[in-house]
């Protein structure tokens, strides 16, 4: 079989105007950036406003390995299976970040023939949002660093006078805002700056600091949730950078970044048309991680997306326990838009993997055994699958498992699964997936059982009301989401929660910060646990997005490259053109 | 009058392919980024290449004040006198970075009537070229610390059994490559990274860093100095990262990671197309500062213009000491292209900051005063302007003054002015340029005098030969070039000479990194001083852009923000549109 980057050089890709154009848009509301890719106004949201919105297609996964379960690949096969029952749809999916495509798992445009293309420009710059969103954070980073540094270097009176400016009093122990990079930089993860030779203060003051993933910033969460540039000025205005000596708030209106953060981001704000390799318009708008962040793309791109067309499709990362959680909890909530149906992609390799038979390292490749029949294996796996269609129809969300078939896999396992699936006593239903070897036409078996679950009457609940106190909705996410046996709070934890309380943030969504690789925090228990704790260490205030970030267990937020990492593949040819990209 | 966004937005501009139809390129030459950007494809100098080269005419200025001479709004608007005079004609600048523009300066798109357009594009993001070199960058440093972490933590020999590559053994003391921010973050200069809580070793392992700003990176002066693609591909893989513990030097291309960074960069080696407020063809490419870098725009983007128009305008950052020298010394050594003229852009108020006679700090508002009437400040200051010319007809280049006149300047002190030049027994001519206030029109006269200078016959010498040795050539720019008494290296920058040597990098040019504000490497000192050492603290090695690079004095190769920063004034306003920038 052909490399993603083969398949995706050898279509036919129409241009990006045609396919806006057939999509439902005007030609005043399409930027186009060369031929394939284009921003769309958001213009086009009000003349749109009174259209009917179509129905919103969700897909999460089970528990996944590290390499992932192919949501994308199903995600936009759906989109091209949907397309070919002459259904009007579109696709709405994150901006890949560089870090994984460096790293260990390349690109995320998809694969096989269910591919957003050209891949190359997905997965590296697209139009430039990334990179926008970390230096707009970057910018107040430097600004809260520049700040202290004048106030203090001559004191805040001497401050006030000379350049007319209220001193800020920022307390530099007590700093929220940290740095970010769209890197894997394990060594940026705790650093020391402000540091200076010979006991001068030219650099500034010397103080504890570290760097994210850009995916976890706020400004990241906050793209996704806004509904428009106003919303999204309005959101950073009120993101708490710091406290100052009285422990009050420093936000960064005060600092007067707000306006020049929202500059920065004013083209981020649009969302990125691209094609699938059938020509499936498909929008591209944010990047938030799913373990660090709420993990789902943009609300702006869908409001858009069930505008223009009859189905949106549309992923959250990970497992259920992970991005389609937060999609019901955070993002729903905020859009006002519930999913009205939820596709569970799994694999046999996957299922096999959650069984806890294999010896499966972190940072090693999954072993080729995983491939052979073990039905052993995969009826241990299948308690995880069991499990993520328990907790998706528990929202009250119509759920679809897709099994997304790889080559190896045979003919047998694949029936005996659809089967276990179909015994089940939950109002689910099944369909092999064959998007990647065969694009639209291998996901049209799945398409159709997707449009029945869109049909089934919809009876959403999310696991909390914002009007519930923080430790509810912690203990909410956790022992009714997870089935925890309980939620334990370090004492830092402890403390900020009542710090938040005490300043009115008692009313935020909560986005917890976990191990994707188990339902638990824990990394290493694989399958459906049940007899475990959920420790969280830290908690991190995003005033901005809406929500209280709750780091679990040993999450790290920002990660880090393997041994061999993606990036050794890559390079030009001699024809200038991208190799080993996948 | 109107502010430089207001006249921005009021201009009305022609789509970008009309452009660049008009300016002699085909259609699959150029792939738009909206209507006012386009990328030119490369492909297109191999089409041109039969063609013969236009004139090269290359503005410089006196020595600047912190806010500058105005040397973008005369090179915008002698490409717009130009054009009044019918001469085919392009400009060729460098992209602005952020950290100016959200720092002292403002934005770098020129000002007034004389303007790339639309300048908040080109101030912020512009096609993202300078966030690709960002986070090109910053891959080959993730890379090194990630590859030191897998190589140490179980050794060596482990290492290369585990992953079948060979150990590079990078010495953690001896890195070259710093990490790089496109923003003025003081605090970032000296940072500690790879710590650790509880002595783990999770995050790497702790060792002495520094970031840069972008501007600064030797990938930004490559992308400046390639000649193609490929070029650029073989100078990325010659980067000397680190050396290993045998002292051995370990390049991009020992770190299998060249190839990505490369493919990072494919875009951004595409010169940008724009055009100025009279619909002048402007090209945007690379952006090295000219006191911590080369400070010149790419040697693509002049080979481009030269063959597509009769003129090309362009620059070199601050004073000719800075960008003017690097240009002669550096850049045409590679492109083979000399300068057919200089302008040398000067102000009265800028002269009478040289006068020595005012009282100017760092940071601070430059007086009212200095558009008062002052004789004595201006005789005094001249002294600055007369080095200038001095300097720029000693390399055989003819030389124009432009004065760049400001509203509140009085006709008496121009005509003054104008009368000192012309007095002077250097091959010079004068015009006052009005570019500013009136566009192309305020600038004919200006162009004019350049059309005569670039029909003056050339006999160009650059300051060395890249032959001789390194110390030879340091005192090559420093003595005969600054008129310094000698220059003092630091027994840090001593071995480093001699390091170089043994490595066989004896034949690199020399980019002297230094402060603008003073001919000399104190910017305290002003005018044109004779009786002063240069001061080398340290050299680093750029062996992929071919230079190595002096520092001299205590110049930062990372800015910090001011008291009360550009970034404060900018927002969105109600209808979504930038204000505050300038």
């Amino acid at each position: 079989m052909l490399t993603d980057i083969q398949i995706c050089r050898k279509a036919t890709l129409q241009h990006i105007e045609t396919i806006a154009d057939q999509a439902g848009l005007e030609k005043s509301e399409v930027t186009s950036h060369g031929p394939h890719k284009a921003k769309v106004s958001l213009d086009s949201l009000e003349r749109l406003q009174e259209n009917k919105d179509g129905k919103l297609i969700l897909l999460t996964a089970i528990t996944p390995t590290p390499l992932g379960e192919g949501k994308t690949v199903t995600t936009i096969g759906l989109a091209q299976g949907l397309s070919r029952l002459n259904q009007s749809v579109m696709a709405c999916i994150r901006q890949p970040s560089m870090g994984p495509v460096f790293g260990v798992k390349g690109g995320a445009a998809g694969g096989g023939y269910s591919q957003v293309a050209p891949m190359e420009e997905l997965n590296l710059h697209l139009t430039g949002d990334i990179h926008a969103v970390t230096a707009a954070h970057n910018l107040a980073a430097a600004a809260i660093d520049a700040r202290i540094f004048h106030e203090q270097k001559s004191g805040y009176q001497d401050f006030e006078a000379r350049t007319g400016l209220r001193a800020l009093r920022i307390d530099s122990n007590n700093i929220l805002w940290r740095r970010v990079m769209d890197h894997n930089d394990r060594a940026l993860r705790m650093v020391t700056i402000g540091k200076n030779s010979e006991g001068k203060t030219v650099n500034g003051f010397k103080r504890e600091e570290g760097f994210d993933i850009s995916a976890a910033s706020e400004l990241m969460a906050i793209l996704a949730l806004a509904r428009d540039l106003q919303d999204l000025r309005k959101r950073i205005g009120n993101i708490v950078l710091a406290y100052n000596l009285d422990g009050e708030a420093v936000t960064a209106e005060d600092l007067q970044v707000a306006g020049a953060m929202t500059v920065t981001m004013k083209d981020a704000i649009e969302p990125t048309m691209m094609q699938t390799l059938e020509g499936v318009p498909t929008l591209i708008h944010s990047g938030p991680f799913a373990n660090i962040a709420h993990g789902n793309s943009s609300i702006i791109a869908d409001r858009l997306a069930l505008k223009l067309a009859d189905y949106t499709v549309t992923e959250g990362g990970f497992g259920s326990d992970m991005g389609f959680e937060k999609a019901c909890n955070i993002k729903s909530n905020v859009s006002g838009k519930k999913p009205d149906c939820a596709v569970i992609v799994a694999t046999l390799r996957g299922l096999k993997a959650n069984s806890g038979l294999y010896d499966l390292r972190p940072g090693q490749p999954l072993p080729d055994s995983l491939f052979n029949d073990d039905d052993k294996a995969l009826q241990a796996g299948f308690e995880n699958l069991k499990w993520h269609i328990r907790n998706v129809t528990r929202y009250g969300v119509p759920a679809v498992v897709a099994i997304n078939r790889f080559p190896q896999d045979s003919e047998q396992e694949l029936q005996q699964l659809t089967n276990m699936i179909q015994q089940l006593d939950y109002p689910v239903s099944v369909a092999v997936s064959e998007a990647h070897a065969k694009g639209g036409e291998g996901a049209v078996a799945l398409a159709e059982k997707v449009i029945q679950a869109c049909n089934t009457p919809l009876s959403f609940s999310p696991l909390y009301q914002l009007a519930q106190p923080l430790e509810e909705k912690l203990m909410a996410v956790a022992e009714v989401g997870y089935g925890a046996k309980q939620v334990i709070l370090s004492d830092i934890a402890r403390n900020q929660l009542e710090n938040f309380k005490q300043h009115g943030f008692d009313h935020l969504a909560v986005c917890m910060a976990k191990t994707p690789l188990s339902i638990s925090t824990d990394a290493s228990i694989k399958g459906a646990p049940n007899d475990f704790d959920v420790y969280i260490r830290e908690l991190k205030l995003c005033a901005g997005a809406g929500f209280i970030y709750a780091l679990c267990g040993n999450v790290m937020t920002m990660p880090g490259l393997p041994e061999k990492p993606a990036f050794m593949n890559l390079d030009i040819d001699e024809k200038g053109h991208v190799i080993g990209l996948s």
